[in-house]
């Protein structure tokens, strides 16, 4: 129970560079929880239920120890009510990391039988976010090889145009 | 009088980070004034009035050369106002160092006779922050041991329950 | 003809470590395009008009291969349709950095025949951006320096008095 | 056997910090083997015997799932042998981060189905490395608190005095 | 003629990050000096006749405008020498950058006209270092698609062994 | 006897940014002795005798609490016999910034009652260092600006050339 682990995180939208530590978490640990936070704070491209939706459908077949679910509030508290014991960060840039140390920190203190574990991406997405992924959409760049093919869809249909 | 110091910042609010620099700083210079920043464009969760009543609360007693002070406008000026020849940062992060240099070099153009120093905070305090505090509290996650009692009391009054 | 360079910003208000790096790339390339970037979310101090005025005014008279205009959407876009190879960017920070870095590949992918070159701004402008232009002038601190005086007096105007 | 981890290192001497990862990450992993480098470029304050030695009768008797192992040559090769999919690092300090992002994308490169994972030491233990451990040693300073007991004991011997 | 440009290094050996950016460069720029740096202080695996032959032949045959150059000395008056006003480097962690920048200040203090750009390789080369090929090599790694195969061969005549 | 302050180097040799940093030092605290570490195991260009001549021979004569001192072993330990309470730093680069933070983390681990303080060093200063000097020198680069006129001589002495 303890080696299931929580890949938390807003997914607005997901990219292939989320797709690329899933399936590389799910390779590792027993079960992963992949965590939409909910932050009524933060305003979303995409609502609470189309996030979930595109993560769920963009989950390969073959992966069967991948779950979606939603969380609010404290991530580790999530985690306890889970029984998991990992909480999986992918990271890209230096101040990314800074940011991350911080929380990894917090979060052992809040509870410290839960560890924060640190992958990197796929280079080839070492430069990707979903915030650059919007941008790139609202813009009218293309998207093809950022998201997979039913996000690159909702893009078109937000913007109303080709991405 | 050029050996005083400002230590400023928006304390919103104070935490043992905050206290532990100040407590370094009073050792070490003449006299020490903590200055709130008042920034009308940022909002705040607690009213200038509020943060600078936790500040001096949580100043300890024996501490007889710290004063807290508000200001408005730019740093140097007030710093020369009240003849402070230093002030103090709190280094932690590398994006943080990024920031602080700026400031500091920009405050060295506007007035070079003034000095910015910058001090370690204990290492327990090297992740937390004001901002950290608050998203705990509002997501219930205990903040013992980060702030002074009296703060946590305050936030446990401001979010409706214990934190 | 590929060897004509964009120079991309915000130009919120231009300041001298622009002009430092417009007047080093002019020296450089063919032709150099400093292209104001138009982006309806994000509120400015000065219009597109205004800053696109102040900058055509503030490029020496001498300086004849360079030219102000404004684009919307995609860099790499604009710059294909300007039949500019070259992105430059000018560097200051680590924090910086990595978002520049973000930028260029990103732009690679979309474009991989234009080519993003990183030029150093001269060091007394190390620390500076328009953001803390702004800042210092709202708060009644000199801008002397920093920005041409024509900038300098178009702030005066803006907060009504001295900086 | 995919879930087997190593955790590589010269360990020149074992310090707390690595202790503190070997046993989270025994926590975390079917067997952890904590892999002594042998770098025959490299001198070294103990001998590859001594390290070892070192290692073996630090790791807490309770600690069932951990071995000390020696490898020559490229770590994935190592981990290949010994059916490990997992390489272990811990991260304190930026400079540090970078040059393991370029291990673990050579080691991927090298072997794609070995994952690296990033582990933070406890924050006392953030700024602790075996070259400040040396150092100390060398100059007469206390490194109680930050070395097991044997190890002080090896270092006093080492050196001639109390450490 | 001020759009010549040198790229310096040492080029123990050339690796494809390098030649990734001599022919980015190569299409930016007149004439692009290729500029092996002497240091009598430094030892390297290949002799300097090696790694300018190396180099020279990894040079596609339908690029004209490069040239290989052996220099000694400060490369600020090399590059006067040769009439080039540009030296380019590629860029590309944070360590990196920091001693890139303090270069490229102390080289503009010795010779205001000579620019220095900064250049992104390939993101898949972005973990590329001569030090990593020797690395890999002497420990018996593949160092296929990492070098040119003119220098995997010269790597494994030195090491006596596939690589 | 507290506010008393330790700048520790090895000064091979004293640039004008260690100059700049004493001088600042000497105006905010009782006396600054600068103090030269012995490391037998570290090369230098000048001897021992030389640093700190040249070193004292360099303090501009109307500051009078600036003393020149050598030391042995731990640096707290010599801030502990000479009372002082305080050591002074100065930060340039990220990468200097994060061994320097783990520097102030052990001493205050071996002496809670000394404070680390950063400083920071001129803008025009920023890229200097002893290295950087003696690289320039060792090639026939100039070094006016960056030394006091002694410095300069010493150096065209050790070289045999004008530098």
């Amino acid at each position: 129970m303890k080696r299931d682990a929580i890949y938390p995180g807003t997914f607005d939208p997901v990219t292939n560079g989320h797709l690329d530590i899933i399936e590389r978490s799910s390779r590792l640990f027993g079960r992963v929880i992949v965590a939409i936070l909910v932050n009524p704070q933060k305003e979303t491209l995409f609502s609470l239920e189309e996030r979930r939706r595109l993560l769920e459908r963009s989950i390969p077949d073959g992966v069967t120890n991948v779950e979606v679910a939603v969380f609010r509030g404290l991530l580790v508290e999530f985690a306890r009510q889970r029984s998991a014991g990992i909480i999986i960060r992918g990271i890209r840039a230096v101040s990314d990391y800074e940011y991350e140390l911080q929380m990894a920190l917090m979060n052992r203190r809040l509870e410290p039988e839960i560890e924060t574990l640190f992958m990197l991406p796929a280079e080839n997405y070492s430069y990707l976010s979903s915030r650059l992924v919007r941008e790139l959409a609202e813009n009218g760049g293309s998207v093809a090889g950022l998201v997979p093919d039913l996000v690159r869809e909702a893009l078109e249909k937000k913007y109303g145009r080709t991405v």
